[in-house]
């Protein structure tokens, strides 16, 4: 229904045409966001592997990349496969697999691209690695996984990850490439001091395993991981290579709540949101509208509303498919069919409920970009 | 990855060849709910036209159309639009819409379809509805949605309702075909015979509605309603013409809460799982899985094991890619890429949240079906 370059909301007498509810970008906003990360990882000295988790499409990866990235993060396997079916290299694995056929996926994309990399925790990945390295033709690339306090993936650092790295690097079919570290525990840690004091603490063991193994004689070129919470403070460890961070491009309530030092925000700004519509006013001082759980992730709370509703009105999930506005006393009002922009609670995963970005530059619609990689957990 | 009528998990050396995580269908539960409702229906002289925002899937609808349902109610105009492109007919869209963009793709089900219907709870619907079956060149079947108490879309019964069937039936391309009401707030109350004495109160109000329109000389030939949770009361009031409940194909952990008389379950099994591998055993006591934020519906609380794991063990959200499982005690063990099966806390979000179902019957997978009206929410 959206036409491209057409008037969206906000603009007087504009159609209304995106069908509601709507995964809607800031172009503008995204753009700086893209910017700012990469401009600080040059300053800072370290590359940006920016984590395609986050936004799943072939289009902003291809815009990460132009701005300066050095690929992408997938966090699954079939993520991968939806970047590099659009073209996009530099692409790392961030968590382990270890069954039969992610083996054999492997193999494929090692055979496909030029640069595939995969992360690693366990000797079970390691050999199902050199099978899938050997049967792809050529080595296969792989970082080791260390646990620096998360406890989700990764092998303890220090001897076990030491051992694990001399495993692939005597592997024929692998080449060691280095290490991965991420102190997911920390990102939204709202105090920027603690936050700093603690991932300092959880790099210096990354660095410290790092340091054996390049003492054991094995090259370690590579050390990635870092999030968008501790962008500032990855760099001051001196311990990666390269940042993951994701959600920069689009900004969250969950980071919007993180502050650096003097208590100010990101440097990064709101760029996605859900556009939705009224549809039912039958109540006085409630409206109900189209976007419900399905249309946002719901475990960081309910949509924030950015604009189209009075003042102090508040979003609650009112099911699956609706969504309702307390719009804070029983004169307010709110038409039907009025579009209501929120955004959400948690990006990633409202990312994942949606087919398409809906590009808009102003209150115009410059572009849909489609969510390759949605869905692809597996 | 998978093959059909490859063995799955739980037959001694069956390759555990599922992608995962993967949404998993027991096809001789999922047949049985199937039969027992549409029995349920006939026996009690209730037509069933049962809701697709559960399952989103052609395949699903034909079954139930097979066993004698007469259509599919839709949340949204995408879920018709996509069940309407797979040849489904009987489709009554259950939500009110008022923009210009939806009017227009209501104009062409309408012109596509044979029997399509949809619901308006204001006079803003029933003169955009009015263009709409100009538009398609034959009139357009409209029910009026009556709130019966749980405010978030639907006329006020009586008066209110009975005015705005009297719009619909004096206007030159609607025809007026019924009511529509939905008492949600009643599905998931545990106790059967609150449940059931509100649930009664609630439908004399539809009923009094049904009965002032046929006092007014318009034919109400169908009234809609219903759920799961209310599918043995819905009968009882003598108000509804059909049943729209969906997610008794599935159940899930809040159905399964839902007790009938004697403190009977509902009597519908689970057929729905979500099935995840283990991917990283490194901490005493706790492992690592590939099912996160991305693969189940939250608001609803942690999925529940199925199978596949130690007693006691349970299962946590690990982020948006992983879950946890916590095992309960530090000499529990867990294989790396060990399969656990887990029932989602809600069916009808995590079916929203995949491309396909994968069949199994006992330990085989024998078919996959896509979910072709995933994500249409709008």
């Amino acid at each position: 229904m959206a036409h491209l370059n057409s008037p969206l909301v906000g603009q007087a007498g504009g159609a209304r045409e995106l069908a509601t509810p709507a995964l809607v970008l800031d172009l503008r906003a995204f753009e700086r966001n893209v910017t700012a990360m990469q401009e600080h990882c040059n300053r800072v000295g370290l590359k940006l592997r920016p984590h395609a988790k986050t936004h799943k499409s072939v289009e902003i990866a291809r815009r990460q990349l132009k701005a300066g990235a050095v690929g992408q993060c997938c966090a699954k396997l079939g993520e991968a496969e939806a970047l590099a079916a659009g073209g996009i290299e530099g692409l790392l694995v961030t968590s382990p697999v270890v069954t039969a056929q992610a083996f054999a996926r492997v193999a494929k994309l090692n055979a496909k691209l030029s640069d595939f990399m995969i992360v690693a925790d366990s000797a079970t990945c390691v050999d199902g690695y050199e099978r899938a390295g050997e049967a792809s033709g050529k080595r296969l690339k792989v970082l080791v996984d260390v646990d620096i306090g998360l406890h989700r993936t990764g092998i303890a650092p220090g001897e076990p990850a030491l051992a694990l790295a001399k495993k692939i690097a005597g592997s024929a079919h692998l080449q060691f490439v280095g290490l991965q570290g991420y102190a997911g525990q920390l990102q939204h840690m709202p105090a920027f001091e603690e936050r700093r004091t603690q991932s300092l603490a959880a790099l210096k063991l990354l660095g410290r395993t790092r340091d054996a193994i390049i003492a054991a004689g094995i090259a370690c070129p590579i050390v990635s991981g870092g999030g968008t919470g501790t962008f500032n403070i990855d760099a001051e460890a001196r311990v990666f290579t390269e940042l993951q961070a994701g959600s920069y491009i689009f900004m969250d309530k969950q980071y919007g709540e993180v502050r650096i030092a003097n208590a100010a925000p990101l440097p990064f700004e709101t760029s996605l949101f859900v556009q939705t519509s009224v549809i039912s006013a039958s109540m006085p001082g409630l409206v109900t509208t189209d976007a419900g759980l399905k249309s946002f992730a719901t475990e960081a709370g309910a949509p924030i509303i950015h604009s189209g509703a009075p003042d102090g009105a508040t979003y609650f999930f009112f099911g699956d498919e609706q969504g309702g506005i307390m719009l804070g006393g029983a004169d307010k009002r709110l038409a039907l069919g009025a579009a209501v922009l929120c955004t959400a609670p948690h990006c990633d995963p409202t990312v994942n409920l949606h087919e398409a970005y809906h590009v808009v530059d102003g209150d115009r619609l410059v572009d849909i970009w489609t969510i390759e990689a949605r869905g692809r957990s597996a």
